[in-house]
């Protein structure tokens, strides 16, 4: 009846506004319970259920058996780690499981079946889920003595599964890779070539004292390809080249050569090609986000318009406005942008909204980016607005910073006198005289800039928030202090008093006074510039940063699961150097597997592994792998985004001047506002009149 | 009179059309001595004199006193070097100073006075000059010992303004400097927050064993300051957080946040901006070099113009085609080009030539960029039109290159069969009698060719006059084996007779057997893409490679001068370390100081110094001055160099495709032929009436 259909219709709008508003697909089944199902599974509750579950599952790891999480990592103090006993961990993980399994379900159930049967992301986690579940089925039969245990690594996939952004940034990376290959071919020419020149040039010779290159770098073809991989890191230069340099300065060339040619041109190809494809990513990625919103609220406006029973045959289809007041109250949006809608229909005098219309009125959704700071109170006497205004003038706030400086420069005049100072010489009396001195002065000035401002003008600014924060962390963290202590007094020096020390106290303020001195940045202008460039960055970032957790967990738990005990072994065939570094070693590998998270801790472990010959081929592969990933490609791939953020908001920054009391909220939609495209009615209507189980009328 | 009126145009044409050919600027003196004067200042000998003067100049320093430039490094085997008798070197300086005399004279001369004034690198040419002669004054007067030579310093100087690419290079890096400059403050506030930081962090403790931390990296303000820095060029990382970390993990968040915004955030911000400012620079340079050809023309068609006895209130100026005739025959310009020029002027009926049709008679100065190969002999026998048709065809280059890379396999092979051998063991036959089969095959395949392609054709190709050249140094070196150490047989291993031991030779063979192998570089379309980019690049970085060298050796000759004597000194404070290491740090900082070139060595030799506490806070400066120009600022320029060449040709490649026979050349100024724009005529008029010599009628 038309009842239901009403009531249907109207459903479908609210879902498809929702849909434009979280930038989500619209192409999903549309019956009323499967819209129920939709809107349940994208409530917040659910989402959130799912983000802990990944979080827990991924956060196994770290109390898992082979897991060396301890406070300190060096073997000889650290205590044994937790061992959870049998069927805890894995309990847990079932219970993951299950909650992947209805996501998974819903999720196909949604799209629908033949959809589900194009969406490889989705047979995959099936597939993941199942072999997982074997898994998890043999280890508990083996009462977790198991060996290997694969469903680990495929932990981070679930993660990845999840996010739309991941999915995306995985697909551009992924048509990257073939002329990442390329590049990865050239250097490998250029490595095999070089070997062999090496080979030749460095070969043993009659007179045995002559060929120490030859001897410690060169002397089978897997070590003359080891020493020159690692040169290309640059880990091993200059130490590679002095033998043969001391021998005769010319055989420099060789390694210049090489060292030019793979570093300087070959490396920063590799940054050129990656920065190339990734120059247009951000403005594609926002793009297809804005004809996500357009379609989502072109489909709402097309059921809605179905709604009437206006003759089918109109030139053109309308939505009354009493309809659209209907959907909104049953929309979860934000509430300023639902009354600003509101306000803009009651201006209509018309009872009937057209598609352009209907846009329109949805672009305060995109409009969000601009917010304004409460005004200041207004004093009736005349005392109290000179005290605003000398109090609100930025001089006072430079003359905060001046003080900032100030404390700064104290402390590290302090520091550099007591630098070697043992312990019970030290004086703590001038610091802390001088510390409680700045700390009432930064606790007056958030005072008096709350008298000028108003408490509600004063935290609308980042600034002063951290400013405040610190301030009265500060404060308490001051009266703690004198509660404990008592005040400072020449020779002030008294023992250790509940949880932290005298010393520990000031230690602390301190960092925190040096942390505070932050609050300058947005008073210097190009400072300001590169701190917001880093903030977008970070934001634009994230789903790179998810991939990398997801490629830095597979390697971990490879890598726990690869060198097990493999690296401390208890007797050995070359006693002196393992005897010599076990310690440290076990460390620095346990490091990196853990944290690794620049190239030169891979590279130093690489070095230690070759030069120990401790394991077999496949650690090489390994860490050149994880080398070539971490540091190759994932730095670059950041190089490339910095630079595609730097150089739009460089050009952009000539272009306007910042307006006062509006602050615009960095988003990256509106860094490329000027540079989007609207999409035409055409393509929107080709794309609905796709959709798999939507049926319009027209 | 108008003959000598009709002269001096004649020669003001010849002049501006070769100032056009050079891209040369026009503002120069425009009567006829000074003509002459300008034509000989710009003829092949007077500038190559002046190259060779300023390369001996430069090339003094390795034979100067305190130069070390041996054959081997080691302190311990070399024998002193060569010591010149004072007077010598000196002699020859002045030889060099009186040829820039009279360079800085003519040029001064020929700019004018007025223009003189307002230049300020002649006058930093003349002020060098004083300077080095009052220098090399003083120097001859205390007979070559005196302490310092500051004209040393300066030479590099004479290399700068020699090279107007080196100044307008030198003028776009100055413009970054200031954006750069804010990036390194950014650096020095990071570097000094992070540094009290950790002050404050790793404190010495009461407890002396826990605190290694603070004992070897960060005991006072400059160790601290030291370590850190250190830290961003990531030499010491991860050793600097070792004990830490292995006292409590936690510690390690210090470093990955000090690691991740130094190293990762603020060292590409200065990728970002130097990359920025230089995006437009070649275009910039490229689009002011055409201005300067067509500004030339115009001048040359101006005064011709004027030569007419045409009335003088002509709407439009005409030149006679003889006149221009007359000029061409005086023009030094590529005979090919001058030929087109005048088959195309006997093309036009009337006798007088618009500004624009003079124009367009010069723009074949713009295409020399096509050169067509010569075609192949045409063979009247059937027979030997099929063998032109087999050996022509490029599956037989295929061929050749498949043969190439199993010889190189061969070459692995034995190798890697050979590594551990000793000289005495290897067994030089089978190397020698394969090498012997795959260099006669070259020596087919390269007669085949010319056979079927012709010698003049053959040679017009690089890639064959590469293949060519190294296939008869193989068969001149195999001839060689031969004739000393005749044929080989099973158990071959002669004495050492002549030059070279036998294996020598095979090694001397084997390598341009590798290095031939590069011949399969134009058949893979990548690799074709990257070398051609790579040699671009090559052409574009001259500039900069000079200002390079320009720094290098102003660097090299300042520490030379520093740490003359310093870095061995025979008793010190601090034995053990000195003793392990001296020869090994000398040769290193010896290396470093002369042929440095890459931030490794600096680092290198940094933390050498540091350690050993040897020399005084001014080596640290220097070390810290050299890693950021050469490594941090010049890698970055050339990054971003890379990147903008790279990217330009990346986008053309899709738009042609290269013809089968004609090769284009690949200057810059045809790689931005679509993007260039054409100055207007007002422009060029505007340009002409600035210029200070030159009255034209009009």
């Amino acid at each position: 009846g038309a009842g239901t259909d009403g009531d249907l219709y109207i459903s479908q709008a609210v879902v498809f506004i929702e849909d434009a508003i979280q930038y989500r697909s619209i192409n999903h089944r549309v019956d009323l319970n499967s819209l129920w199902l939709y809107r349940w599974y994208y409530s917040r509750i659910w989402q959130w259920i799912l983000s802990l579950t990944i979080t827990i599952i991924l956060a196994l790891a770290f109390i898992e058996k082979p897991s060396s999480l301890t406070v300190t990592s060096d073997v000889r103090y650290r205590l044994p780690a937790w061992n959870p006993p049998c069927g805890l961990t894995e309990s847990i993980e079932l219970l993951c499981f299950l909650v992947f399994m209805v996501d998974v379900s819903v999720k196909s159930y949604l799209i629908g079946w033949e959809e589900f049967w194009k969406n490889k992301w989705l047979m995959a986690y099936i597939l993941t889920l199942i072999v997982s579940l074997t898994d998890w089925i043999v280890s508990l039969s083996f009462f977790c003595a198991e060996v290997v245990r694969i469903r680990r690594i495929l932990r981070p996939f679930f993660l990845l599964q999840n996010s739309s952004m991941m999915k995306k940034t995985l697909k551009s990376i992924n048509s990257t890779l073939p002329e990442m290959a390329s590049v990865v071919l050239l250097l490998a020419v250029h490595l095999s070539l070089f070997t062999m020149f090496a080979m030749l040039l460095f070969a043993r010779t009659k007179d045995g004292q002559q060929d120490k290159e030859w001897l410690v770098y060169f002397r089978n073809l897997p070590d003359s390809l080891t020493s020159l991989l690692v040169l290309l890191t640059t880990a091993n230069n200059p130490d590679v080249m002095i033998p043969a340099y001391s021998k005769n300065r010319a055989y420099s060339i060789f390694f210049i050569l090489f060292t030019v040619l793979g570093n300087l041109f070959l490396m920063n190809l590799l940054t050129a090609i990656i920065y190339n494809q990734f120059r247009g990513y951000l403005l594609k990625s926002v793009q297809s986000s804005l004809f996500r919103r357009r379609l989502g609220i072109r489909a709402a406006f097309e059921v809605l318009s179905s709604l009437k029973e206006a003759p089918a045959n109109a030139q053109q289809s309308y939505v009354s406005i009493g309809a659209l007041l209907q959907v909104l109250q049953k929309v979860e949006m934000d509430s300023r942008c639902k009354q600003a809608i509101v306000r803009s229909l009651k201006t209509y005098s018309c009872d009937q909204l057209s598609a352009a219309q209907f846009q329109k009125l949805f672009e305060e959704l995109d409009k969000n980016g601009i917010k304004q700071h409460p005004p200041s109170p207004e004093y009736q006497s005349h005392f109290m607005q000179k005290m605003q205004f000398a109090f609100g003038h930025p001089y006072f706030g430079y003359l905060g910073n001046v003080v900032a400086l100030a404390n700064i420069i104290s402390i590290c005049v302090v520091l550099v006198m007591d630098a070697d100072k043992r312990p019970s010489e030290r004086d703590d009396f001038f610091l802390g005289a001088i510390n409680c001195f700045f700390i009432l002065y930064y606790l007056l000035e958030m005072l008096l800039k709350i008298l000028a401002m108003g408490l509600k003008r004063y935290l609308s600014y980042p600034s002063n928030r951290f400013d405040g924060l610190l301030t009265v962390i500060l404060l308490a963290l001051e009266i703690a202090t004198f509660a404990v202590y008592g005040f400072p007094h020449p020779g002030w020096r008294p023992e250790v008093m509940g949880l932290l020390s005298l010393w520990d106290m000031v230690r602390l303020v301190n960092m925190l006074i040096v942390f505070r001195f932050l609050r300058i940045i947005p008073n210097m202008k190009f400072m300001s510039l590169v701190v917001t460039t880093l903030l977008d960055l970070v934001k634009n970032l994230r789903a790179f940063a998810g991939i990398l957790v997801v490629v830095f967990y597979a390697f971990a738990i490879t890598g726990i699961m690869l060198f097990k005990g493999a690296v401390v072994p208890p007797g050995n065939t070359r006693p002196p150097f393992i005897l010599r570094e076990p310690i440290c070693f076990k460390e620095k590998c346990d490091f990196m597997v853990l944290f690794g998270y620049l190239q030169d801790n891979i590279i130093y472990c690489l070095l230690y592994l070759l030069s120990v010959n401790l394991l077999c081929r496949w650690a090489k592969i390994y860490f050149v792998a994880w080398w070539l990933i971490s540091s190759v490609i994932w730095v670059n791939l950041f190089v490339a985004l910095l630079l595609e953020n730097f150089i739009h908001k460089w050009d952009r920054r000539c272009h306007r001047e910042p307006v006062s009391d509006i602050e615009y909220q960095r988003t990256v939609e509106l860094m490329f506002r000027d540079v989007l495209e609207e999409p035409t009615e055409e393509e929107l209507m080709e794309k609905l009149q796709q959709h798999p189980h939507l049926q319009l009328c027209r």
